[in-house]
C-alpha cells in the first residue's frame, strides 16, 4: 500500500469540489482504499507514505474525442466547416496512416502530448488502416496510459483510398477484438463508425453487430453541423433523428456509447441518449474553430444525459483539458447571453465532467473514492500561487493559467507514467 | 546599422501576410531602416548580421487594454457580469494600490508576464494611486518595454477608498503629466476615467481638459455590457449613445482614444468612432469570461472603424496576446454561426489588429517597413516545427498552440529586452 499527502481537490458530485488540505489517499493495487485528512485513519505498518508538499493532487483527465492522425494539422486548417474541412484537410492526412512509418512518428508524438497535458484516459479515433492503429494501440499500452481506441470503418462519400468493403471493416475489427480481448486491459478497441454520411447502412449494420457480438463499446458524432445533420436526414430519411438513426443499427447505447458534439440535438434526441445512456462528448474548441455552433450542455444535463469533454484534435486545437474546460465554461456563458440559457455551466461541474463523469466511460475512474482506480496529476503551482490563495482559487488559476511545466507527477492505474519516448 | 535575417511574416495590409523567406531587417537609431531577401539591397560596411537561422521574426505585441492592478486575480473570480464583478472582486484587491510594497510585487510580476508572452507595447489601466502608477511606469521604462499607463479616474459608485475629488484626480495628473512629458517616450501618461459610471460629469470634464491641455491620449471602457449601457443611459440621458457622453466631455478622438469593448455599439456610436478615429480594443476572452457578450468585430472593419486587441486581464485571463487573436476568430465564427455575419475574421486580420493597427496608436509601431520602430520577436518554434509546414503553417500553429518557451527574443524600439526581474 501507497498513501500520497497533498491537498486534494476533486468532485464526487458535479455541484462542489471535495477539498481536503493536506489529506491522504491510500492506494492498492492500483485502486484507492481510503482518503482521509488524517493518516491514522488509513496507514497500516507497511504503507510507504509518499509527501507532496504543498502541491495540489487532482485526478487526471480524461479526453473522451480525439483523432490521433489529425495531430499533424493540430492549430491549422480552421478557415472550413465540417464537411469542406473534412475533404480538404482532414482526409488526406488521414490516408497517410497506411504508411508504418509515418504512422509511428505521429502516434509517438500525439501519446507523448496526450502524458504531458495529463490526459491519462481517451477516448481515440484512429484511421481505417489496422495496422497503424495496432500501432497505436500498442503505443498507449507501452506507455501505461487507459484508452479505448478504433480503427475508423467507413464505406462512403470519401475518397477511396481510405474507403473499405465491409467484409475488410468486419475481418480488421475481429482481429483487433481478438488481439485485444481483455475487458480489464488498459487499453481496448471500441467500434468507430466515423459517423453516418461516411457508413453504408451495411456498414451501420456490421458495426452494430460488432459491438453486440465482442460486448465492445462504441463512439461516433452526432449533431455536430447544420449541413451535416441535413445530409444525414437525406441519407437516412427513415429515422426521427440521427441519433435514432444509429439507434436503428444497434449503435447507441446498445454497449457503452460515445456521441461527440450533441451541438444540434433536438429534444427527442436528446431523450433517447438519455435512455439509452449514450454519453454526449462536448467538444467547445472543435465547435469554435469549425464553426459547428454552441452545443447546449446545461439542456443534457438537466434531462440526464451522461456528458464529458473533449478535445477534438484538429477540429479542436488544444489537447490540455484544463483549456477546453475553459472554453466549455465559455461556451456555456454566451449561450446565456445569447439565449438566455441559466444556469451557466460552474467550474466543478466541468472539472467532474472532464474526470468523474467521462471516467465512468472506463470503469471507476476520475474520483478519489474508495473502490476507483488512482489515476492523478500532482500540480505544483507555487509560480502561480506568489499570493495567498485558497486551494480553490489554486485549482481555478492553474486550469485558466498552468500547462504542462506544472504538472509534475502523472499516474494511471496506481502507476506513475513516464514520459513516452519519441524513439525507440 | 544591425541587420537581422530570419523568416519574416507580418501584416503591411489587414489582408494578407507578408512572408519573406530567409530575409533581412535593416535597423538602425531603433527603427527599420530596410526590408528585403537580398542582403545586397541593404548592407553597407558597418552592418552586422545577426543570423537568427531558422526562426520566425514577427512584430512584437500589443495589448492595447489591460489592467495592471487585476493581475492577481487573474484565471479566477469569474462567475458575475461586469457590475458585480466589479464591486464582488476588481474595487477590493485595487484598494491594495495605495501599499507601494504590495503594487511593486504585484506590478513587477506583470510586467514580467507582459515580456514572457512577446507583449513590448500596452495600454495599460493603473489605479486611482499616483505613487503606485507612478512606479509601474518605472518599472516599463527599467525594462525598456513601451507602455501608456493610466491613472484610474473615478468619483462615484465605488468604495470609499476608490473615491477621490476632482481636485485630487486633476492633480495627481499633473504631476505624472509633468513627470513623464516627453512625447517621444517609451512610457507615457494616458487620460483614464475609468468609464462612466465611475465619473461624475465634473470629473469628465476634468479628463477632457487633461487630455486637451496636455495633448494626452484617453482610454476608457464602452458598451461593453447591457446593464451597464442601461446604466449610462440613466446617467446621461442627454446623450445618444455611451459614446456621445464622452464625445460630449471630449474624451471620444478630440486626443487619441482607445475604446476597449465595442460589445454593443449601435450604428451611430460606430459611426462617431469613425468619424473621430476612435480605435475600438477587442477584448474577446474578457467578453466570454464575464459573460458581456461577442463583439462585432467585422461590422466595426467593415465601417472603417479602428481596431485592436487586448487582454484585459482579470476579466481576460489570458496575457498571450497570440490566444487573445485565437479567440478572436472564434468569435466571430459563432457571430457567423448564431448571426450569419460574413466572412469570418481572418488569420491576418487578427495578427493585423495585434500589431501594425494597435501599434499605429503609438506611432510607427507593428510591422516591418522603412521607417517602423524594430519591435520584434523571434520565434523558435523547431519543436512545433516536426514535419513539412509552411512559413505561414508554421506561424499559425505558434500562434494556436506555442507559448513563451518559443519566444526566444524580443526587441522593443530596436534594444533586445531582457527578462524583467521581480525583485532589485
Amino acid at each position: 500500500m501507497k498513501i500520497y499527502k497533498g491537498h486534494l481537490l476533486f468532485t464526487p458530485r458535479r455541484t462542489a469540489f471535495e477539498v481536503i488540505e493536506n489529506g491522504y489517499v491510500a492506494v492498492k493495487d492500483g485502486r484507492i482504499v481510503g482518503v482521509s485528512s488524517r493518516l491514522s485513519d488509513l496507514a497500516n505498518s507497511n504503507a510507504e507514505v509518499v509527501d507532496l508538499g504543498d502541491r495540489l493532487l487532482i485526478p487526471a483527465m480524461c479526453d473522451m474525442h480525439v483523432h490521433a492522425p489529425q495531430y499533424r494539422n493540430q492549430g491549422m486548417c480552421m478557415d472550413l466547416e465540417l464537411l469542406t474541412w473534412l475533404n480538404a484537410y482532414t482526409f488526406p492526412e488521414e490516408e497517410k496512416f497506411a504508411d508504418m512509418a509515418y504512422a509511428e512518428r505521429i502516434y509517438r508524438r500525439f501519446v507523448r502530448d496526450l502524458w504531458r497535458n495529463g490526459t491519462m484516459r481517451a477516448a481515440v479515433f484512429a484511421t481505417i488502416h489496422a495496422d497503424s492503429t495496432r500501432l497505436l494501440m500498442h503505443l498507449f499500452e507501452a506507455a501505461g496510459m487507459g484508452a479505448m481506441v478504433g480503427k475508423v470503418d467507413m464505406d462512403r462519400n470519401c475518397p477511396e483510398a481510405l474507403c473499405e468493403t465491409v467484409d475488410e471493416a468486419v475481418a480488421a475489427n475481429e482481429l483487433l477484438a481478438a488481439a485485444f480481448n481483455d475487458p480489464e486491459a488498459l487499453v481496448r478497441p471500441i467500434i468507430t463508425p466515423r459517423f453516418i454520411p461516411s457508413c453504408t447502412p451495411a456498414m451501420l449494420q456490421a458495426c452494430g453487430r460488432l459491438a453486440r457480438e465482442y460486448g465492445l463499446p462504441v463512439q461516433s458524432h452526432l449533431s455536430e453541423n447544420r449541413a451535416e445533420i441535413a445530409l444525414v436526414h437525406e441519407l437516412e430519411p427513415q429515422s426521427e433523428s440521427y441519433g435514432d438513426a444509429y439507434n436503428r443499427y444497434g449503435l447507441f447505447g446498445q454497449t457503452p456509447t460515445l456521441m461527440a458534439h450533441c451541438v444540434y440535438s433536438s429534444d427527442e434526441e436528446i431523450e433517447l441518449m438519455r435512455r439509452n445512456g449514450v454519453m454526449a462528448v462536448h467538444c467547445p474548441t472543435s465547435n469554435l474553430n469549425i464553426a459547428s455552433g454552441m452545443s447546449p450542455v446545461r439542456t443534457l444535463l438537466d434531462c440526464g444525459v451522461r456528458v464529458s469533454l473533449g478535445s477534438d484534435i484538429s477540429g479542436g486545437h488544444d489537447l490540455s483539458m484544463f483549456r477546453v474546460m475553459v472554453y466549455a465554461l465559455q461556451v456555456s456563458k454566451m449561450l446565456s447571453v445569447t439565449q438566455g440559457v441559466q444556469p451557466q455551466l460552474t467550474l466543478p461541474e466541468v472539472f467532474w465532467c472532464a474526470t468523474k463523469s467521462a471516467g465512468s466511460f472506463f470503469g471507476q475512474v476520475g474520483s478519489f473514492e474508495p473502490g476507483y482506480e488512482f489515476d492523478a496529476l500532482v500540480i505544483d503551482d507555487s509560480e502561480l500561487n506568489f499570493d495567498h490563495y485558497t486551494l480553490l482559487e489554486r485549482l481555478e488559476r492553474f486550469i485558466y493559467l498552468g500547462d504542462d511545466r506544472h504538472i509534475v507527477h502523472r499516474y494511471c492505474r496506481g502507476q506513475e507514467i513516464a514520459e513516452p519516448p519519441l524513439r525507440f
